[in-house]
């Protein structure tokens, strides 16, 4: 059988091999949004993977099946649920999600789990969910159980930025389906973007509150929040470096691996 | 960009075009879980995914992507939920992300569904599921929702059975991790089978009842709950052939396409 | 006081001793819903608790009052939500109930409880809510109760099958409110059944899948999916004894009676 | 067949007719409960059974089956969770098996309801399931609803309490098991009670307040609240006359009968 | 720093200290309800909080925040949801604030707590959330928890009330913003009363029964249910006298203080 | 009575009356949690609370009462759930809460409603509250309700930041307990802040990660993430007069008032 990192693709005397050896088990949260008019919806499926697939190679870990469907998209990170194809979960929904696979994982003996974060608005769900799953562990008797949670676009050095974003980095919640993005998919799923259909409507200009029912023109129409123009693989690369070296450096400095 | 029949391989415009032209929904519901010592976990997303996707180019629909944590396995009919790696979720969770994920479609316009379970135990809930989402499409005013929702292993032709069975099938629960599942894994990813390492504890001898907690020896050790020698590629073929015409020839008969 | 195997039917300090002498409680889960134009609307309520009051005769075993509202009814297997009468519960709020039920009792201290279902919707929210109450008894502490879980009618023997249906047994979802519920009825509560009134367009016929919202002509006008022509108390006593002597024998052995 | 009060006793036919016909349908929520050592468990689910029964006669009503498990009980009102046989359901589960029944009732087309609890501990839970219901059925389109919830004890004429208790009336929360409960069994299920068994251990004299846990002595060790000594089938009787004609009275001048 | 009986007004450090020695925690459970067109709608939020202050000051405890939304106001005791500002929360979302509460409590170290409930309706809920919070607390471990649930207004003496009604008590329901808690809100906060807005449209006369949709004129229109001339801040004296000398000894005897 | 800004002191025709003329209603979102050793822990109710008063005033609008339980603390951006003091809600509580007041305030005929948060945790699950309300007064047949929902924080003019930290600005999150809320309450409530109190162990230094269990040492042992040195009313006054004046303003625009 292939020798992958990810779990599903194993069978389950490997996995239970691989527990017992104690694989740490990345999580990657995901979600369907839409990302522009030039780049797939599965964006915040593949880069978490992808993050997750490569650091579990690096530090001898395991990639559980990402979980696809996110928490509400905001408008003013994400472009809302306004967006055709944008198909969320209730953060209820996202969290009781989160709590059943922690708790599946913490039964199966594994006592390592990184979440790593590839949608901004699944981060506290992500939490909850989280917090809900370790106190139903405890309560089953397993308390000893070592959880980190993380965003992966955080683990970026200031000079790559500086690379990157020559005039100033516009933030992290700006960058929905943007450089950033754009150009990891270009290095992971190339033929998921067309460079020649990103917008110039941005960048999005938000007030510093969220609006109900978002007014017109709250956002650019494209659903690229900053700007897209410029990405390319060479720069994925530059970031995926980043994420690697710095997701394993902190797992490893974390877990004692 | 990629024609794709997989929803989130689209930007959004190219999605809301599809959405606007009638495009059917294939919403694959899978599972990670223990199927034997040969195969990986992940054949309840792969089969049902390969499935849709026959199917969708077929009848000119899209695939959402599969929901890959199932709802808790039953050691009757997937071995149960004490095998190693078999990660699942709570009927009410499994529900609750039915719920919101027909009601996204509906959001966007869908008006047509086809709910294609590849794991036994997503029966009962993706039936709860639907019924909440459609609940609550109907309160929001979305009165038009077209649904079916199907076992993909119901759609055999009863010739096929007997080629494939000659004596006997041993019916579907039983199939678990066994000949028709190992064939069409042989088929859609030959990578992640290893024939050599199919098991001969089988078949399942269950009692008509469930037993709380799971007595030593219920079923097989191996998980494999009927038999899986002589799985093929070929034989797979068949069973695909049978699946993917005769779901296409019901989904185009309800829904008049 | 009566001598009942009904626990409702007891003082508590009558229900106290029977449970510290390791009394088996069996719990019927029945439903509110349509049998055809010819019976009641109880025959699930009926028929599981008949069974159990007798099965708790022979093992010495006590019977928990009825839960008379069931999981909504699917078309295929029961005729569906929009007949008349049929009065039922979400899957979520069925599950609940039974968690609660278990809960209590676990707490009373009884150790083996027979759930017993006599509606076939009931059967996978039965084992959540099964699922859910042990999973509440382990974290107080009660982490050896003994549960078994069955569909009354899959305890028959072949032969008795066989003379019943000559012709062929058309299969267990098919036979809501046919020959098999007809006969029982007849057998336990004859005055709720009109045999002038049994109605003749049946079987059903269904296709191999669900449909929302349910089309015209799916099933049945009447209610009955197969045919209850022909059904007496005599046959309905064949039934009774095999599931009587079947459960019990099961019953005695997973328990050690 | 039977020309019963009691809905689930109806073929779907002749319940469809009288729903048509406006019949009110009363709804008994009953409760399995220590009702100390001289009668069976099942008081709550007798009496306002018993009740509705008759009141359906009169004001020409049916009457859906009764939920037999009850809301948890309190050891100020009815002894308390801690006596064995006591078997509850969670506040938010009850309601929700209100408000299911409640909108499965509505989408019938039953437009009066009345709730008639037969259990203290029953009263707000079933306020927040009726308020949950109606709402739901309002989402539906369904706002021309009727209800009415009772605790049937209640409805007593001033001089029959005064005949019943010369020296006083304790209250309604004391008497739990005691005269007006133990009167009325023996006028509906006298095989229930065992006169003789009657204990001397009330009546309670309770604080102000609620306590957890529970203190020992806190309450009768016997579970009878108040004193049930002196109780008759002729008092049960004259309570009887009283439920039955006060509410009757009370539905057909709410309802415009 | 102010020495304050409010937990909230202490630093982190200053009531750890106070847990660590024992402090009693008094949580007052309020709502915002009308009450009457001659008084603030935080009546329950004042009244519990006034008298939870002064017993805390008595026995040496805290004040934890008073919840300041209650739940669902019913037309019988509270003149209901119909009334504007009237804001309330579903008895679910209620309970699961206690319960969050108590767990909070509790893992805090605190041993001893106080249920103060200020709005009728908040009765049950504030039972059900209690038995929430415990059973999770029990399952986290903490078994000692000391609680007492009680209503303020059940605390006073039968002379009090002699002197206060000498024609007779109406009832504690019908005393909504009537003479008791006009008194207290007197004595209180006397800006936030106007005595000649005081309406004359009660006593309320309502049936033994709730009814849905509330008939027109089912209660005062003024939402005053009783009487709430001749109230005043003397009045409001001596009931407090009588809240705190009364809830101080109960508290002092069940916790040995 | 006092002519007040706060709902609950207003009689309910008072409100009604407000209402009607269109109030803006602005809800503060507060928490009881550590704030460092020099300072009380109601400063997530205080400060949102008066922020809101004094933007009521400007723009003619009403605050209803605070929710004085926030969301779960994260050691990153409140210190963490194991500070004693720190009592919070799960998310899916807090939701519900906020989902139950938005109902209520609509229903009551609001239609402008503004949501200021004044504790980190709670901006998710008030999003997630506001979605949940939003939808359920949708369905009930009010779809104009105008909402903005804002951290107060945010409205601060970049020169009065730099006024306020002449080395640069440490970000919102580490901002708990430090210099920008110390001062605020020196303003508000002078009396629950000793800066003699205030410690020099800050200010942070997160990773980017949360972890759980929370490391030794992960914060600062005395909950102040950031440094509260220096804190005057005087800037706290700086900051008021820019939250009142930016905040108002964008009420003003967006509510067109």
């Amino acid at each position: 059988m292939v020798d992958s990192v990810f779990m599903a693709e194993l069978s389950w005397p490997e996995y239970e091999a691989k527990v017992k050896a104690g694989a740490t088990v990345f999580l990657p949260l995901g979600a369907t949004e839409q990302h522009g008019p030039h780049m797939a919806m599965n964006v915040d499926v593949v880069l978490p993977t992808g993050v997750c697939e490569r650091v579990a190679r690096e530090v001898g870990g395991l990639v559980a099946p990402c979980v696809p469907y996110g928490c509400k998209s905001m408008p003013r990170s994400g472009g809302g649920e306004a967006f055709p194809g944008t198909t969320s979960l209730d953060a209820h929904t996202f969290s009781l999600v989160i709590r059943d696979i922690i708790r599946g994982l913490g039964r199966d003996g594994v006592r390592r789990i990184v979440l790593v974060i590839g949608h901004y608005e699944n981060m506290w769900p992500s939490v909850e969910g989280l917090d809900l799953g370790l106190r139903e562990l405890r309560r089953d008797g397993i308390v000893d159980m070592d959880v980190m949670r993380l965003e992966y676009w955080d683990f970026v050095k200031r000079e790559t930025l500086d690379r990157l974003f020559p005039d100033g980095f516009p933030g992290t919640e700006l960058e929905h389906a943007s450089l950033l993005e754009t150009s990891l998919m270009l290095l992971l799923r190339p033929e998921l973007v067309e460079m020649d259909k990103v917008p110039s409507d941005g960048p999005a200009k938000f007030p510093t509150y969220d609006r109900w029912p978002t007014p017109k023109g709250f956002g650019p129409a494209s659903g690229v929040l900053a700007v897209a123009h410029g990405s390319s693989a060479e720069k994925g690369q530059w970031l995926m470096d980043d994420h690697v070296s710095l997701i394993s450096a902190a797992v490893r400095k974390e877990f004692n691996l």
